[in-house]
């Protein structure tokens, strides 16, 4: 195939004939412009130019390839041709260039609230704004943190605690944390490195990296990132093309991976309402106003741009397909019943995880980790607990050690931190997701000390009181009217007043 | 009869003799003065004059034939002594536009909360005063609300989702949504055309709509803006003349409407505070202030200015007459306890809406929600359940399908919308109600796969935890002065410092 | 005994030798100097001269007359020596005219909450201070008003409710209202009409007022102000003197009294820091800062200065002798517990007010309408209920008809109302209480409709859900940290900015 | 040993070699530069110079001594060499000294509140940091608080309550109260006198002192300090040296105190953040930003910085030996469970404190208040109950005397108060601490009247609701959107408009 100028390129730069060039490639998309997710007009934005700046954070690095026909692809841009731009920053790079700046030292990060109050504070609104969303009106997200909450801990004393011990096996594997990093969607977004943050210090701290189907650096990219014997997962967002999914599957397995973690919570990505409602702010930052009346894909932000391909019709007939193509491990992530957590196991899984999504998918959906209490009990009626076979594991609103130590006092294997660990590397990097390991070891030895536990072991229910998991109870509305005129503070003014 | 100049209305100007000019007919109100609902004083400003345009929003098109005796109607007005006027935009006018003008594309709107944001900033403040005010302290319009999130899914995993379908029928008739338009009054005050945006996208969506019996628009109006075969129900409060209702009931049933909606829970209208305060304030937006000591009917809003003719004397034993005048399914709007759930079954009435008016009736009722969990309950005492026969509906603070899914899961077979869909049209009109459909569309479709029921019928008890319904808790009087005191962010100061 | 001239008063000006006029009358009150529970200063202000202006509305009348002994009671001042002054007004009572002239018009008071706010806005700092305090954190007075709103309704339907009636009798006697107006002290620091301004209402519109011990007009002033056939109560404060005590019940009676309500929750007067904290605020507004070390008196606020007399030592054993030196029916004000309900029950009295005396006394002490469930459960076990030789009252946070009839619903005979009729009269005089009694009307006329109850004896507990009456939850303290990261409203930031 | 000079001290002024002098002796601190807990650089600052002015607050006065090998001891400083400098007030010195002349008079300190109130606005930010920090997220701290709100009095009425006493004895010593002063650390960083203000305050009034093993003050000072027959016990960190313990142990009997407390929740010290955070607060008062990547031991705060001589192997086999080397009744501080309560029962030991450190260690552990109702009740499994053999203590969140008898109706023989006493002498040295006696007999005369109990022993369970002490619900994370769309005040805005 012989190379193509810019200049050909250039040539297609309309709706009735528009090619664009990503990593070098040319593409001709001008058929696939009314089913682009996002929309026609952002890749109009690009026709007949490079689109690579523009693609890369928010697609795969296969999406192109894999969506678009091979007649399509037309061919290699010929480098001679490729005019070097210095790039100019941006108004926006330059904010985000002293906001990083300004950043607080990574000393001055004390636990990982820290780090997403950096990250909110340093990145752009629109990775803030997808990083950070939840489905309708964010009220499993804020549960999944509340729920730790309700559990208080019952910690024995005089026990010799001089050495603690938080490492554990997952899957059978080793881990230096009874933690793993889950998945996150789009680590570009908020990192030029992505993923390859979480790789890279994973491999150096012996802790296991679950790698994403949206990722925004490639499934290779990350598995050639890791350490010789760093163990890592594949999440899976099941194909319509069953063929795609078999392939990238047995690709994950003979690159080494070790679990597959197949998503069972998404048959449709969540409505992100913070996410949706980007898209309505144009460059100059002013609001779009009595436009277009036709738009409807333009409501849908950037989680349900990438997602077209994911495949509702998944169910339980497919488990014995999964069987039949890996021997990795496979574990069920978005269980939220009892009922389907015995199912998952009749079927004969490895493992299932009590998730939510991050409350990304289904509002008012419950935490994980009140699940997990009946999911356990549950379990216990098919055998002795905890059963060597199937592991159970819980996501969503780990913030700390003391969360991380509830979940396994309660039955967990092991939990899955996603968010987190994620505004750990978008401020400082690589070295922001070792500190966050750093964070949890310092809080997991005291923590395990004062809870009197010396060993993943040794954690067990009755060091937790989570008598009120349950308790939903959301309140009476109050009574503005008494509160306006009745409720007075009965502070000390005059205190108060001459001292400050 | 002769026909009136207006020369000759203008004469008749005073408390003494005050003719009016409704619609191009003229009428004596001078007897009438004393008792009008609002006061004489309101009447007065129109006195000799065409008093329509103030008379048109709150008042239903009939009311001045209704109440004013026959000979009191004096004639039409001779066409040719009106003097048209280019109507002035006050300021309030000029406002309103400048707010319709910068209000948000409707492509911006992403879910039903949106159009009560925009329909509060663009509404005068008689109007939202009169939407969005409920009864006393305004908690039940809270806890309306505030149920829904204290029952939680429990979703269900791996089934095939292709396709969900969210119809339904309703008293046997044929609905897109499982949602039908609940009757609410006096349309008109958000938006020119009224009640009528709620039928034409009704109609052409494939939505049931309520009628009010105190609609802006008359009832022919709304029934001749329907398209072929379009179903409506029809609201009703009783009048304390009972051919009057007999008459309305019976026309109702001759121009098609398939269902009646008795209202049971008004004998009187509430005390809406919020709209009460309305009347304090006057055109120059000052308080009138230590002004008139004797206006007790000055107290009472636009709410009980329009409901003097309900008949506070209704009861069972009028349920056999209903059901001598017509043959449309009877259903009792209001109903909020287990014992008269059986009462009305037993009556025969073929449903029940579980509703206490949008909180604008008892302030600290219950909630319909709630209250449906006890009455499934005893309706299972009277045979198999779901019972064909004898349908249960909710209402109050839906908006979110979840909501919607939750109400049908315990046993709803719809719900009812009422301030959402209002609030809908009054920035945008009928596109915005059809907006409200989509976003209910989107949202059940969403949320079904989410939950893993495929249809209306694979909503069952078991994907709700409604444990915490009847929570109502309250909670313990903070300690302020400890509050004051004591409780200080624990959130590293310096870092936010440094950023924002 | 001579008249005394001003002149010689005004020669015992000093600590050593100190006269006071008050009320035309000259004291000696040097000995009852150090005695004096608001300490010596405040008389030394006035030491040779007039007090009365001072003295009145903080003490009963009688109170220098019965506690300084006869032979100080020096005699009457010559009326021919006092010099009439012209009293100037001070900037604060400039102040308070302004505020009651730019008070809103009574027609403007739709609740009594209402009153309460314009009472707090006019009311001079010591006052509201005096009246809206209560005792150490405030709690109590705040879940007074919490309470009712765990109890939820469960309204009839269908009942014909033309017309309701709310009338009752209340030991015996007849009452327009389910209501009473309970004792509150020191009305005169609220309107210069002071306590009078309730009986005139109360004549008018036939209800029962409970003349408080501490009232700044004196018994026979009020009682003189009735009307024929006026039913009075008689709040008591037991004196260390038992012969006072019996003076002053026997009077009562004499005058009329219907009924003895016997204060047995303050042994002592609580800590009331609002009020306490009013002695250091001086009269140039400015804190005194570092002054007097051993000032132990200062510290106690109007509340402690003016209940030095009353009886700790008051027990069961002495109910007996008030049944010796009265026929009026006894009722024990301020029960809280069932042990003690069955203790009154069985010495005989006829009645109890379940009340924690309006938050003033014990911090944290629970509400009389929780007290309500348990105590007409023990006096069941006394025979049929209601029991007509035994009345339970309940008072405290009562601001809405709705919390009359939950009262009622649960057993209650009728409930007291203090504050909120003290409050009704302060900006509007005797016209304040009589519009109190309107709103009352209106709102148990509405409210009975909304219910299905067309009398007080209608009003049954299946009325009412009250099982969240004993949830004393107290919130999991919040993650302040969490919550400034990570919660952050999902609302459309960009229509509201545009809009408003 | 020979004396050193000043200027011989002066040359050893670097890492290389850095002697420094405290309470003039010269030390030799270079090779323990790099073990320093507070880090290299704060000593460095002091290399050649005289260190004693900061080492002071924050040093236990033996640390130097007990950690230095002897070898570095060097010497006597030669007092001839050394010049008098007079001290120049700092900014902050001067600031400090405002707020102490301004700060309110002892008499307007009504409750423990104002204390602490008074004490935040006074303090040097360090010193509130260390004093007012609580571990991670601070939530045990506020739940300390929150859990005496949710146990609510029953009152019981008409008991002759002219006297009441509440004195008893702890360990077999009388008390005036039923509170002891809790040990707290470092007293000098809120008052130069540090923990004397505590001894001579509760020397003059009878109340029992526990001393602190990280007090300011030496323990000798603190012992000296008392008066004949003042009551004090001790608070002991287990040191990894035994006989560091054993000789400070029997030190402390033979000085005559008359129990010994040992911490037993403290392995290693909390990670209280507000704390740790106060290291990146520079003298400037600018942060220090993107500097120094390796300091892991700058993040430890003073708490951490303390503390590293506690030995976290501590443990039930280490009680014998306790009992061997001491005759003082043995106490375990910290206990949180009925587990561990029957094994210190059964280990021999005289009492335990339930607490969790005052909320310092770990963070959502439950309140000692909440296990002692467990914990009462674990007990009488082993025989009749109050046991005089074995005593329960709690401490925690105590402000009020409120707090103190709830926890004594419950099974509590006294509370310990360690915050609010402290808090009481930072800005009022001896009489504030004085002053919070006097406020707790004020509050303990008035509740106990109220409360109906005459003595400590007629505190009974009977008198308090503790039902809802396990309800730590935590709330339904609020809908935000929903909330901000709809949520109105009712009031009467135009009221409030006019007068305020």
């Amino acid at each position: 195939m012989s190379l193509i100028s810019t200049k050909a390129v250039a040539e297609h730069a309309s709706a009735s004939s528009c090619w664009i060039i990503v990593h070098g490639k040319v593409y001709d998309v001008t058929e696939f412009l009314p089913e682009h997710p996002g929309g026609s007009k952002i890749i109009l934005k690009y026709a007949g130019k490079d689109a690579t700046e523009a693609y890369d954070p928010i697609h795969p690095p296969d999406a192109i390839t894999t969506h678009l026909p091979k007649e399509k692809h037309l061919g290699a841009v010929d480098p001679n041709t490729v005019v070097k731009v210095v790039k100019e920053l941006t108004d926006e790079d330059r904010k985000h260039e002293a906001l990083m700046a300004a950043r607080p030292s990574i000393d001055e990060i004390i636990n990982l609230h820290d780090f997403e109050a950096v990250a909110k504070a340093i990145l752009p609104a629109k990775a803030w704004a997808y990083y950070s969303s939840a489905s309708d009106d964010e009220i499993t997200i804020r549960e999944n943190r509340a729920a730790y909450q309700r559990i208080w801990f019952r910690p024995r004393i005089l026990r010799d605690v001089s050495t603690v011990d938080w490492s554990t096996t997952i899957l059978g594997q080793r881990s230096t944390l009874p933690v793993y990093i889950s998945a996150t969607a789009l680590g570009k977004l908020g990192h030029p490195d992505g993923e390859l943050n979480l790789t890279r210090a994973a491999g150096k701290h012996g802790v296991i990296q679950m790698i994403p189907t949206l990722a925004s650096c490639s499934f290779d990219e990350i598995v050639d990132a890791a350490v010789p014997g760093q163990v890592q997962f594949l999440q899976l967002y099941v194909n319509r093309d069953r063929e795609i999914t078999k392939k990238y599957v047995q690709h994950a397995e003979k690159r080494g991976v070790k679990g597959l973690f197949i998503t069972v919570d998404a048959p449709q990505l969540g409505r992100r309402e913070k996410d949706m409602r980007m898209k309505f702010v144009d460059e100059s930052g002013v609001a779009k106003v009595q436009e277009g009346q036709d738009g409807v894909k333009k409501n849908e932000g950037v989680a349900r741009a990438i997602s077209s391909f994911i495949d509702p019709s998944l169910s339980w007939k497919d488990i014995p397909w999964f069987k039949s193509i890996t021997n990795m491990p496979i574990v069920l992530k978005g269980v939220a019943t009892p009922e389907d957590a015995l199912l998952a196991y009749d079927y004969g899984v490895q493992g299932i995880v009590l998730s939510n999504h991050g409350g990304r998918q289904l509002d008012t959906a419950r935490s994980g980790i009140e699940n997990l209490i009946e999911v356990v009990e549950a379990l216990k009626t098919r055998g002795p607990w905890p059963n060597p076979k199937f592991e159970v594991f819980v996501d969503g609103g780990i913030r700390r050690a003391s969360d991380v130590l509830k979940a396994i006092a309660l039955g967990a294997k092991a939990v899955g931190v996603g968010r987190a660990f994620m505004y750990s590397f978008c401020a400082y990097g690589q070295e922001g997701v070792e500190k966050a390991f750093q964070i949890f070891r310092d809080e997991l030895e005291m923590n395990m000390r004062l809870i009197g536990a010396r060993s993943i072991d040794e954690l067990v229910p009755q060091m937790v009181d989570a008598s009120a998991i349950h308790s939903h109870v959301g309140l009476t509305p109050a009574d503005n009217l008494y509160n306006t005129t009745c409720t007075y503070p009965t502070h000390s003014g005059v205190c108060i007043f001459l001292l400050i």
